[in-house]
């Protein structure tokens, strides 16, 4: 089915109450932010929302408060055409598509802000990012009023940042980590991965491929420091792979595993990060593994 | 009739979702966010609530976070038993009096400012309160999920900021700025005023009585400089008085009016506000005016 396409907050705001209360029972609302250019991520989350929830939300809105100096804003990649036809055949009800005029009507006195989760990766090298981030999920969160909101684990210190807030401020939402969508040769679908020259996507593969022998690493011994610089090996072996960082980090948490430590012995969830600019674009990719069961699982959930 | 007291976020939640199916049509939430030792300012915030709204919650938490070090925290005074009473006659159906670990169960990560309307007054004098303030009643709000809440205009600045935080992250409720309520002799009801020795009591009628002369010297030309010199002129005349601030303000931005122009001739509501201690005791008191009508009214409307 056509989902609805909306553009303004007091329209979304009636709609939802409309739909909800045409609805019998209490329908519960899914929610999936997105900056548009849906690929089949996106469209898991879609389709999980859908399975789980009576109505589902999608917003499509490059925001501006998330990118720094020098970003990539003006030229992100956007096609509505496109997404409203990934939202139809994925499960969306409401597409959600305001403007920054909508948005950020006038200069914006209050900001959302947290610490911590946000010290190491793509916290470090964006400054002001999940500033941004945190701003505009709370407007979302507060316009849409979910019951459910799902997010992929390709940017897990986005979900650790999202579940850390509303956690702390008492949002009355479930965030819901999906599972890394990738390509069939191990590539995580980014909407950025359009920006890629053919052969940096072939040597982007170099990301997948090396986080996909850490648990191997692991099983062997190796800790932290070890498995941080075997993985710049690995990754430099790609000429054209420029290394922001590489880090391996408790998770939720993301502060650092113990240092002498094996991995192997580390309690709980570790997560292995990556991001390596080829060329003028960045992608990050990353593996969440529970050492206690290496080489069993993936682990994904919360 | 007695209002159910309620401890717990979880409890409060199942409670309000109850009443509110319990209830035919779709009764509206007012909230009262109170720190207790409630007095008459209070209960006519809780009378306005249960008349606008099917089901009305008061909350009474000291909530450390928007105190100072060395400001009155510890000394705060607290009486439920008293404040229940009050709640009860009042019109309080629920009454949720959270402890600090309910409240605040570990390290805090995520922040809420607000800038701008925060520069000056106490945002001036009390470093870090709004921060308090925002993050305090922003959890509030997720945790009732009001459609109305209710403030007394005596903290005016901390109404200009709850608003602003409200407008800036789409927060669904309706702010509603209530009058400041006196004592038969002026003095503006604050909790803090049992702190008073009797002459620092009397004396401290000067803050009223400067503020109420206000517009007959806006009438009579005054400049912002000339009024803010006069009414620091009226207050030293309590001997026992020590000014923290007096200014005049626009209103709601809180920006400064034009220095040169009388403020009989300022665009749009003026605030005239005064911050005053007494002994220990810390007073502030304020009059909200409208130059184009001044003499006739007084708005306290948002």
């Amino acid at each position: 089915m056509t989902p609805k396409i909306i553009r303004t907050i007091a329209e979304l705001r009636e709609e939802i109450a409309a739909r909800k209360s045409a609805m019998t029972g209490n329908p519960t609302v899914g929610f999936v932010p997105t900056m548009g250019y849906l690929h089949d991520g996106h469209a898991s989350l879609l389709r999980q929302s859908s399975s789980d929830n009576g109505l589902t939300v999608l917003s499509i809105f490059v925001n501006p408060t998330q990118f720094g100096p020098g970003e990539d804003l003006d030229k992100y990649p956007r096609d509505e055409q496109r997404d409203l036809n990934v939202a139809a055949r994925s499960g969306a009800d409401l597409v959600f598509i305001p403007s920054v005029e909508e948005m950020y009507p006038r200069r914006r006195a209050t900001s959302v802000t947290v610490s911590d989760v946000t010290e190491r990766l793509c916290g470090a090298s964006r400054p002001g990012h999940f500033d941004g981030v945190a701003l505009v999920v709370t407007k979302l969160f507060n316009i849409v009023q979910p019951d459910r909101a799902y997010f992929g684990m390709k940017d897990a210190q986005q979900i650790a940042v999202i579940a850390t807030m509303v956690r702390d401020l008492n949002i009355p939402v479930e965030i819901v980590p999906c599972p890394i969508v990738r390509e069939q040769d191990g590539l995580a679908l980014s909407s950025r991965n359009v920006y890629l020259a053919p052969e940096e996507r072939k040597q982007a593969l170099v990301l997948s491929q090396s986080l996909s022998r850490v648990t191997e690493w692991i099983r062997g011994g190796m800790t932290p420091q070890q498995t941080i610089q075997r993985l710049q090996e690995e990754i430099r072996r790609a000429p054209l792979a420029d290394i922001d960082y590489v880090d391996v980090l408790k998770y939720p948490d993301l502060v650092p595993a113990e240092a002498d430590r094996p991995l192997s012995e580390a309690d709980g969830r570790l997560l292995i990060a990556v991001a390596v600019r080829f060329g003028k674009t960045r992608l990050i990719d990353n593996r969440l593994i529970n050492p206690a069961e290496v080489g069993a699982d993936i682990c994904f959930a919360k």
